[in-house]
């Protein structure tokens, strides 16, 4: 006789695409695909067409026991009404995710937004797995965070808790696309790094970097000349990195979590960006919090981090 | 036959005094005591000074239940612990108080800081009765603080969460006793207030104010002032609302509570303070928090908020 696995679906909705995945609890992934995220489609319509897919993909397996649920990942994703929120990527509007989904399939169905979805993969499956008390920052082309706080992620009183990338962090700094200024995802993030770097090539010069078009530098441009020694790359990690310390310290006063795990491209910088953000969170901290907190990166794959994430959200529910 | 009722002590052990009282799940206080903090003797000797008469009164009483609990509000009080860990107005160093109380009497105990406390109180007392997330600030000599999320206190790690006082809102700012720079609470305190007003006199004449020699003036002779109208010290509550306002918004950004409420000598200014720090909290909020948040003052009696956060600690316990 066969043996048969539990099983949950995770999609992960992007701007661009939209991923999905059944995922048994220790995070085998046992098939995936992706799709474009269409907009051309009404979101009912979008939402019909990816159920009609994963109910499809998940009738072909015999292997499978029933679906226990399914969790989503999605920008601006409510926790608490199952809505995602009029995300700024998306021309949707607000769009009732949970009972669009649930009215294909009865099952448990569980959204969240991006980085709470990480949060959840990570204590699942990544470097959160013994943690109570984290901080998940996701660093993309904004910054993204979870908090977690006695094993259970923070949502606050409408489920909008945990934006830390929305932070005021500079005096009159940088405009967000928020509306606020100074921001800390102005500063740490892709754009955030790419236009540090921008403003330091005003006044130092970088063989390496100069022969990229202003409009055209990218953060793994400076990434790659970092790596290769460039003094203004290695700086624009430097600034990036201390600004995000600081703005940890404020965080490790408020919550004090075992750890701050980093997520995302520029988490592959290693020593130039981990190096500035403990020295400068550090030197913040009460005497209390200092050289307890962990700053390490995520232990999640990358490819695979937000079907994991999502897929989590039905697996640590389903053990309370 | 007589009723008999639930009681629980409640403890707030301070700098200068100690005070205790047994009181009902309703808040309703049976009888309370103070004694001075006797620190010319051993913390050992102290206890059970203090555990004696409480024992004594507690015996007196034939309309007692037996006594559920003993719960203590101390300065840098360790919820995990149970440990008063070094605090700075105190020579003890760190005191086992959990232990050294349950040596005399074998009744649960448990122990946190003065601000967490309060926060319970304000849970079980006050005006949180119905909140799951709100954020506590005591101001006194320092601004403490207490974090509630899910209905419960935020400890983080190892018991010191919600340190807000120590996060740093000023670059360079003024020195804290903690070490830092531009502490939270070096602007927003009684301490901060008058330090405040003191450079404000160097620039601006106040006929209230210059009577009083610097170094004598309390932030209750500008609050008594600004309640007169003077100019110097109300711009002296402004500026310090401002600075709370910002402070709060990054607080939101945070846990996105349903209130901040706000205990203590400086809470009595009323709108010269509240104003400010909803103003400058507004607008440096992400649109999604904007016109949500509360800001309001504590619903507890100043002069036995300490005894009823203590009681609440054991109340709030047994309700789970």
């Amino acid at each position: 006789m066969q043996h048969k696995t539990e099983i949950v679906c995770g999609i992960d909705i992007g701007g661009t695409n939209t991923a999905f995945g059944f995922l048994d609890k220790y995070g085998y992934i046992y098939f995936k695909d992706s799709i474009p995220t269409d907009t051309s489609k009404t979101p009912e319509e979008f939402v019909q067409y990816l159920l009609i897919g994963i109910l499809k993909e998940y009738q072909k397996r015999e292997d499978f026991l029933s679906l226990k649920g399914i969790g989503i990942g999605a920008p601006n994703g409510n926790y608490y009404t199952g809505k995602m929120v009029d995300p700024p990527n998306l021309p949707w509007g607000t769009v009732s995710l949970v009972s669009l989904v649930q009215s294909y399939v009865n099952v448990p169905c569980l959204l969240t937004n991006d980085a709470n979805a990480t949060a959840l993969g990570e204590m699942q499956y990544g470097v959160a797995k013994e943690m109570k008390h984290f901080v998940m920052i996701t660093l993309g082309t904004g910054l993204g965070s979870g908090l977690v706080v006695n094993g259970e992620v923070v949502y606050g009183a409408d489920g909008h808790a945990g934006e830390l990338g929305h932070m005021v962090v500079v005096k009159d700094g940088r405009t967000c696309t928020c509306g606020l200024k100074g921001c800390l995802e102005t500063y740490v993030s892709g754009n955030g790094i790419v236009c540090t770097v921008k403003e330091l090539l005003e006044e130092k010069s970088s063989k390496v970097l100069q022969n990229i078009a202003p409009d055209q530098l990218t953060a793994e441009d400076v990434y790659n000349a970092a790596v290769k020694g460039d003094a203004v790359a290695k700086k624009g990690f430097e600034i990036t990195g201390e600004i995000l310390g600081k703005s940890l310290a404020t965080t490790v006063t408020h919550l004090q979590p075992e750890a701050i795990i980093i997520f995302g491209g520029l988490a592959k910088a290693g020593v130039l960006l981990f190096e500035p953000i403990k020295k400068y969170m550090e030197l913040n901290l009460l005497d209390v919090f200092r050289n307890k907190v962990k700053v390490i990166p995520s232990g999640l794959p990358d490819t695979d981090a937000a079907i994991l994430g999502a897929g989590a959200l039905i697996w640590k529910k389903s053990e309370i």
